[in-house]
């Protein structure tokens, strides 16, 4: 059997488990509405009794939380938050989570337990790129890794030659980072003819999860083996759930109570803080398995799907539609129709020009193109392809 | 008088001081002949009675860090090293830097003695804006933040408009950051039309001491007291020194036992685990001067001066001529000869080409161009304009 890191915690009793997760659901009512101005009002005088009664709970949604900002769904005041971390949820409104430092503390234990279940003890040395744009991530990361003892190089160069310099140099042993980042350092690797096990690495940590495929493209060629971790920045990403060496991603469910909503996982936080979540709807397709794992974790295994909004991921960066529009209105181009689409990591951008400037004014669009190009790198932190379309004529 | 954060450490008495710095040079002396091999040679037999001595012992060089990477300055094991920053030494070379728990706890603590000093307390919101590629810094001031108990927004947008968004969003009240970067954000709530004091912002942390011109111009353009910080890359940075109200430096003289020898700064860590230093010639001009200063600190005002040696600073990138050379040679353009300035924040590279290319073959080098400026931005994070030149004829 591997490792665990919080035994008592990660191989709960199902009996334990229920105690615990009512007693926690049970304060955390008491603590929603004594705080929480817009719980106080949802919950009434609802009380629980039994797990069971979770479904007659009003769900929290991602527009609350944009409707919240900044501070308005904090359960402690500002003077006990010690950290903000900021997200983007619907229509690319922004979305900001608190942390206490209770809160930090647990989320270091939280991502330590992925860690010691890749196998990280206090002999590995962890280089953790994410290659700019990431930094909640980067920092959940490193806190983990200090929680588990590891040492962490932290430099997150964006160039992957670099990367691959750094980790030869400091003979890292795991590497945290996203999946295209490493399918950009396989790719160097291939280009180098180089072989990946003169590198030291044994383990990686990928930021969110891959299918097999993929996973096996990374660890023939990073010659280490993968882990997915599993998180939702609008709560905490990573450290909502553990991938074991069976693959199975066990929620960690003293600490966050899960639901499928028609579909949707739903996330109770049972002992968050700054920004406890009540049901909350987290658009994401999962579903819930209670598998007998070999590993010993006993949490219920989720095999989460894709998002059930229109958020797109270009690059490992989310993105709305209602972003471009907005970043669009503040240029030149203004409020004309436009197409997106994904094509590998460039988002496709064609924007609907009229006729008098199509065919009489190239050298201008041209320019256009270069900087707005160049402002969604700066904003977005994402390659757009800009193209410009004539309007499509309508039937008189 | 302005509050202390650890008033018995800085504010020591000449005579505690002294003794403090005695017993904590005598110990470092002997784990320094233990653990660090090159040290045990040079140290020989060699005993210290009184700081007097100190100037018989031997000294390091920044070439001795170059020659020791990755591992060889380290005075623990790995096992024991939690965090590993690297910087840029002499030809351009790497330098790690290891640190161990206690030397990031501690450096945690030296960093809240520059933020307590700046006016910040639990009530305050820290916004920490490097601009990408400090995440050493960031790291650094993110720790003293959490150790004096404020409330940071580690989220670290390239743009510029977007940081004074998040600044208003989040009613930050101090802001971390270079004096670049606090530069371009003036301009912006100038270009903007915004008053400043419709902003939070109580006080800004600058990352390196910046003269009276450009405090004052960034005090009256952010509406905020600004207060220097000061660290070495090579220890820690920041840590080194308090700036306090009265813009005195203040070396934390616990911490580190400051000589200068011929005008060069030279810096003894007294209480670091993972990879102390023994006088270790830092490159910096710098003046000390023992003042009686009304803000009760007692450690030694450091006056730092401008680099010794042919390091540059290119918008706030440390750059050697040799990782240009280094760069260049990787590239199509080989072993051109080349001459470099720094104009702004820019770096202007003109390369020699010879006269075959010049003339014929302008297309070829405006793609060479653009290919070689991005890769710079890329490995470099420095904006750099490349011009081409023809080779100067010798006389025959």
């Amino acid at each position: 059997m591997s490792p665990l890191f919080e035994r008592d915690r990660e191989a709960l009793r199902a009996d334990q488990l229920e105690q615990l997760q009512l007693e926690r659901l049970q304060a955390l009512l008491a603590r929603l509405r004594r705080n929480v101005r817009r719980y106080r009002e949802l919950l009434g005088d609802a009380r629980v009794e039994s797990l069971a009664d979770l479904g007659r709970l009003p769900a929290t949604t991602p527009e609350n939380l944009v409707e919240a900002f900044p501070y308005g769904m904090f359960a402690l005041p500002l003077r006990e938050v010690i950290r903000l971390h900021s997200t983007v949820g619907p229509d690319g409104r922004q979305i900001v989570v608190g942390h206490t430092r209770n809160d930090l503390d647990q989320w270091g234990r939280l991502v330590a337990r992925q860690l010691v279940a890749a196998g990280v003890t206090g002999n590995d040395v962890l280089q953790i790129c994410f290659g700019g744009g990431f930094f909640g991530q980067a920092l959940g990361y490193m806190r983990g890794a200090e929680v588990a003892g590891a040492c962490v190089i932290p430099e997150d160069p964006f160039h992957v030659e670099y990367q691959l310099d750094l980790m030869k140099n400091y003979r890292a042993t795991v590497l945290i980072t996203t999946p295209s980042n490493a399918r950009d350092l396989v790719e160097v690797i291939r280009a180098r003819r180089m072989d990946p096990q003169a590198l030291e690495l044994r383990a990686l940590v990928l930021s969110r999860p891959v299918g097999p495929e993929v996973r096996e493209e990374l660890e023939t060629g990073l010659f280490a083996r993968a882990f997915c971790g599993f998180g939702l920045p609008e709560i905490l990403d990573p450290g909502l759930a553990v991938e074991c060496p069976e693959h199975n991603l066990h929620v960690s469910e003293d600490h966050f109570l899960v639901e499928t909503v028609a579909g949707e996982l739903v996330v109770t936080t049972l002992a968050r803080e700054a920004m406890p979540l009540l049901r909350y709807r987290t658009r994401v397709a999962a579903q819930l398995e209670c598998v007998k794992c070999p590993c010993g974790r006993t949490g219920v295994v989720l095999r989460p799907g894709g998002r059930l909004d229109d958020r797109m991921t270009v690059n490992e960066v989310p993105l709305y539609r209602a972003q471009v529009e907005q970043f669009l209105a503040q240029t030149r181009i203004g409020r004309q129709p436009f197409a997106l689409s994904v094509a590998g990591r460039t988002l496709e951008l064609a924007v609907e020009v009229s006729e008098d400037i199509v065919g009489d004014k190239m050298g201008l669009l041209t320019d256009l193109k270069a900087v707005l190009e160049s402002e969604f790198q700066a904003r977005f932190g994402i390659v757009a392809d800009l193209r410009f379309t004539s309007p499509s004529r309508k039937p008189a």
